[in-house]
């Protein structure tokens, strides 16, 4: 990867009525045109690494394709910031609905928990538990994702999210999109063949509807967050079978929904 | 406005080992559809109030219509989400161009500045200076916007915007989108005719690059942020005259660009 991710630049910091000219540490951000079949089909401004990983998470997730061996080709024109895709095949219902408002009922109910047609076909329902954790693996895994954050530490600029099983990370992707990162991960494991349902998504920003439904599309049953939720993202996540933990800060965390994956409190029975 | 922005839900909240049931506050989160001209134009999700101003801050900065005149008809249907316009006028560079990547030199320079060729036309070059600050001035202005943040103090789930003389706040918008909050003042000031060069946009997020534009397409000379710019968005910055300044938190902040517009450092000569 030739772009670095960060870049170092003089500012004037003023503390304590002190100033000082200072090299600081900023991140960067590119603009990355994904192209399919020579059509321009969506730009992003990302961080520039796994680029080529965010591109398949991406198309993934907004139901272009159903597998990584739908692509028959992907190269990547890194300084120009383009992604070009040839598809050997498309998601019929994709072509039809694509950022189609979805104003149907949702999971049997009236209210409006799927926005787009393609969200509502490509997230996955959680009906099984594959994986239960304890309030201690949830506090571990949220600290691993967060020291593993260099650049994070370093500028301030990014999120972060890690795909973890119980024992630890398995990839961790940083990003100044909230999406990408998580579109980076999915990519990789597309393109890996990695098993998903039994995997937790450990996240730095807060659990939107957005980041819910990008859970429910990779696949995981269980996302962690340094922060909070939304109302809209706490109900897709109860209807999805997702269990949603945020606010893990410290010796302290909140349980939303699907309390059954969390072994205290099934113990508890609470 | 019928929706409410926060909720009440019960929750488990885990701390030092204790378990609780408790009844927590989320923001909420609502799909928004805007219709130009019967067409379906754009979904987003935001939190529920002021969405008429955002849906016409919107359409301002994404470059369809130039002014509020432009408009012939505005009706919201709040309980479906959905956003009608219908316009006067639609802005005849937009619809040529329409979200296609801007790959042309910006700004005279070979870098990629501006990622879309209506970003480019839409965003102001701030040649002159209207409006100065010390140091004290950034802090109390962080203070203030910080501190008429309820439902952030509530919640965590949203970001705020305040718009900012030298003398205190004039308007303050929050949203669970970063872009929302500013295209809420933006709709507001271009219905009411505010004068915008001379003010100040005080942001609880970083400033990214898309940030940065929105900032510029408002029209104000200084942001100011609480967290991290990225280096695209300083580069943009600095070709548009805007001064920036982050990391604003307890005595201490950055200035990243643009300095002749902080009393400190025009006296100092640093």
């Amino acid at each position: 990867m030739e772009k670095p991710a960060e870049v170092r630049r003089e500012i004037l910091r003023c503390c304590d009525g002190q100033i000082k000219r200072f090299e600081d540490t900023v991140v960067t951000e590119h603009p990355v045109t994904i192209k399919i079949n020579q059509q321009e089909f969506a730009t992003m401004v990302c961080t520039p690494e796994y680029v080529e990983d965010m591109a398949i998470g991406f198309l993934a997730s907004e139901g272009v394709i159903q597998r990584y061996d739908d692509i028959e080709d992907l190269w990547v024109q890194e300084k120009e910031g383009f992604v070009h895709i040839k598809t050997r095949r498309m998601n019929e219902f994709y072509q039809n609905f694509h950022s189609k408002r979805y104003i149907t009922s949702c999971c049997g109910k009236s209210r409006q928990g799927f926005y787009f047609v393609n969200d509502a076909k490509v997230a996955k329902r959680m009906n099984d538990t594959h994986v239960t954790l304890s309030f201690d693996d949830c506090f571990r895994l949220m600290n691993l994702m967060q020291s593993s954050a260099h650049t994070f530490q370093e500028t301030g600029g990014v999120h972060n999210a890690a795909l973890c099983d119980k024992n630890g990370i398995i990839l961790s992707r940083m990003d100044i999109g909230r999406h990408n990162a998580l579109d980076k991960i999915y990519g990789y494991c597309l393109k890996n063949d990695i098993v998903l349902h039994d995997k937790i998504i450990v996240f730095s920003g807060r659990i939107s509807s957005e980041i819910l439904l990008k859970v429910a599309k990779i696949g995981c049953e269980v996302v962690l967050s340094k922060s909070a939720p939304t109302e809209l993202a706490l109900e897709l996540a109860e209807d999805l079978g997702i269990t949603t933990v945020g606010f893990i800060r410290s010796r302290s965390l909140n349980v939303y929904t699907h309390t059954e994956r969390i072994d205290e409190l099934v113990e508890s029975k609470i």
